[in-house]
């Protein structure tokens, strides 16, 4: 059994292409015998995106605190997402999630631990960028 | 994509073995295509348990509001748990899940979808009980 405060989880910065301001605490990972699926949180800042991508595996998301846009590129729509909703996106569904620069939103994300090969699909050609925030990161 | 307020789905009683006083929520299931891991909320009323039991899947558990005891019998303890934390517990260990008179509980479970023969071993002789919230049960 593993026993954690989520608080106490250090925080990465996402370095995907085009990610923008947004962390990822790695709750429950294979370490810790997940050989299933993992558990991350992850926390977006004021003016953070995770750009439109997609890959050969699910995604379930349960938003524990505030507001973002989930962005679905292949429906030409984007949706407004609050603490309490529950997404879940199939596998090879482009999506994407911004917050506005009043904004801030934390979030679980499931995925599973056994992947396909890697083919992660992003659609930008900008670098990741991250502010440092003013406070801890944890 | 699906996307729903949790607040939205409706509380099925949980009627295992046991269990006192606790609804379960079937946020993400199979029928919505999620074919390796499943997301449910549990929510544990005061004077409620899950009483221990132990089965051959892995539960990945993160605690959304409130607080509870985590009973583990094979090591004659018990952990104090509150909102923000998060509990790996690994396949064949046992555990249990109780609510004192002044305590309230809400907390994600994440289980796989396919999961071995279904043996799920309870070690209480009682039926479940339930007793109706005053208000509606979503």
């Amino acid at each position: 059994m593993k026993h954690i405060q989520s608080q106490q989880v250090p925080s990465d910065i996402v370095r995907e292409p085009g990610a923008k301001n947004t962390l990822i605490k790695r709750l429950i990972d294979t370490t810790d015998g997940a050989d299933r699926f993992v558990l991350s949180l992850f926390e977006m800042k004021p003016n953070a995106s995770t750009p439109p991508h997609y890959h050969e595996w699910e995604h379930e998301i349960f938003v524990v605190h505030g507001s973002m846009q989930l962005l679905l590129p292949a429906e030409d729509r984007s949706v407004n997402i609050q603490a309490g909703d529950v997404i879940f996106i199939p596998r090879n569904e482009p999506h994407g999630f911004i917050t506005g620069g009043d904004q801030t939103c934390q979030f679980l994300v499931v995925a599973p631990t056994e992947r396909p090969p890697i083919r992660n699909f992003f659609m930008s050609e900008e670098p990741y960028q991250f502010e440092e925030p003013a406070g801890s990161r944890n």
